[in-house]
């Protein structure tokens, strides 16, 4: 056995690399949301300046590893490695962002659970005693979103009730081998979970069971229970994917008193968006704006937080594939 | 310093992880060309048995790794970890081929230079101490590459002189805590170069200075120079941008008597592919089917590897931005 590796899927990170800093960047409709007053800089539109959403998507990106560099008084040369992505085709968000660091980059594709998938990386190549300083970002952006995986906004197109509102936001981490702030102590890698939906306006209803799966896997892996968490957080199951993961823990037993999820917390019930809110963005921004700051005030001592991915693309729908999903999770302790 | 970072890029793996099988699944087109007895699998057409190209491209991915881990007796669940990547929208040939294997999954992507992405974060797993047994896959099919970043093959356009030829292959390698086979020793990880080329038809010229960062970085890092290598071989910069790169080292001083380029091998000159082989496959069968083997005969002691990616995308293009490139680099050497 991998000396660091536990049980099926999860790592120990025994160095325990700390989160010391991390921005969040929004649009509007967010501003508007629950957490409206959490985020460090709200964009005045969803072009913020830009010609186009995806180049607004790109400054919002930027613009969060850079006042999360800024706020330890950090450049971008101080990284020794930025891990990005983002929903976009060839994640030309995180590209291009990496273009302007000019930093040593590794470009992940995980969907939505893009920011899980970047911690989890960050943590075992700080603790493997490959870098001292890490930079992780993930973004999303309502209009570029469905323009390229539903229709473009524009056309104004009915949305199904089962439908969640893409998340305008990005998130950045600093994670580095010490230093003040959150510890980042385990993480557990997905494996792909396809139950056979297929539904592009339903991704909660594909989500949920990646979710489980890893959530259960992790238990086991570390002999841990529910109680283990002050909470357990996925990423953008919305309402519906949130009710389905709820059914799937009874079945084993397992209380979700403390489980909630950053699609859920992130919007008002009277914004309309239905099931709530998605995107890589939706985890990346509820995770800076909120829940790290629970942690680092004390109110949580642990949570699990779990990034969740719906790895379709238009075209595999077009061809008549069902949505291949996946779930990454990081321990996030406070210190 | 990190313990395992030496300079600004470079990973040194002191475990030494060693690549233990591999193998190359690749189209008609490939066959024919100047390597063409030296794939394991050879497709009857672009299709495979398919109804579409991307579903051929999935297909090929997956037989690559389970004939990479059939060669060992293994299976997927014999994995510890899967990484993966190719150039179509969402990287859906590696969901669809994680999905397949069930092993927890890491999706990547670096454009053209995934496999050698893929080849640095196997190994700072592995040397890390959190894998015993990681796949890397990388693919790309020159029919649904050309249909989604330029044009569809059935249109027939005519091909300017300075394009590529996207490969239509994928090849698989295990990378192992211990084992027989070849070390990996180094990784250096490249930062985005863009000069200002905006050229869709021509990638050689927008990479080349990329790859001639991540070699002057790497040989700075470990203060190395070109004597110290058999071989210093390009993944895809073709017969343009691999003369280029050839311009590049001579004003630095760097000979270039041993550096050569996978896009250049991979065809026959009369195969009128114009500057030779692209893509993910390109790179990734030529290294399994033909310069591992030269590794692991004891005709190559020690080579650089450097995957070459131009992380573009058509929607990038169509908003006037240039191309952003990467080249990552892994040292591998006979044992």
């Amino acid at each position: 056995m991998a000396e660091k590796k536990i049980g099926r899927q999860t790592l120990q990170f025994s160095s325990t690399p700390i989160i010391t800093s991390w921005a969040s960047v929004v649009g509007p409709m967010e501003e508007k949301g629950a957490l409206g007053d959490k985020f460090d800089l709200v964009l005045t539109d969803n072009l913020a300046g830009e010609k186009t959403w995806e180049k607004a998507e790109q400054k919002m990106m930027q613009y969060s590893i850079e006042l999360a560099l800024e706020k330890q008084s950090l450049l971008p040369k101080d990284l020794d490695f930025y891990l990005a992505g983002d929903l976009l085709n060839q994640i030309i968000c995180a590209n291009f962002t990496a273009r302007a660091l000019n930093t040593p980059f590794i470009g992940l594709y995980g969907a939505c659970s893009t920011l899980a998938e970047g911690l989890c990386m960050a943590g075992l190549i700080l603790d493997g005693g490959f870098a001292e300083r890490i930079g992780v970002s993930a973004s999303s952006h309502h209009d570029s979103a469905e323009k390229q995986y539903r229709t473009p906004t524009e056309l104004g197109d009915q949305r199904p009730m089962t439908a969640q509102w893409t998340v305008t936001g990005s998130a950045s981490y600093l994670v580095e081998k010490t230093g003040n702030g959150i510890m980042l102590t385990h993480a557990t890698i997905g494996r792909i979970i396809d139950l056979g939906s297929s539904n592009a306006q339903n991704l909660g209803e594909a989500m949920a069971p990646a979710a489980m799966d890893t959530i259960k896997t992790h238990f086991e892996d570390l002999g841990r229970s529910e109680k283990d968490y002050d909470l357990i957080v996925t990423g953008d199951l919305g309402l519906l994917g949130h009710s389905i993961l709820k059914e799937l823990l009874k079945e084993k037993g397992i209380s979700s008193d403390n489980f909630n999820d950053c699609g859920i917390m992130i919007y008002n019930p009277d914004q309309d968006t239905h099931m709530g809110g998605s995107g890589c963005g939706c985890s990346a921004v509820v995770l800076a704006a909120h829940l790290i700051e629970r942690l680092q005030s004390g109110q949580y001592q642990r949570i699990l937080f779990i990034g969740t991915g719906a790895l379709l693309s238009p075209l595999s729908t077009f061809q008549g594939e069902t949505i291949p999903c996946i779930a990454h999770a990081v321990v996030l302790e406070s210190k």
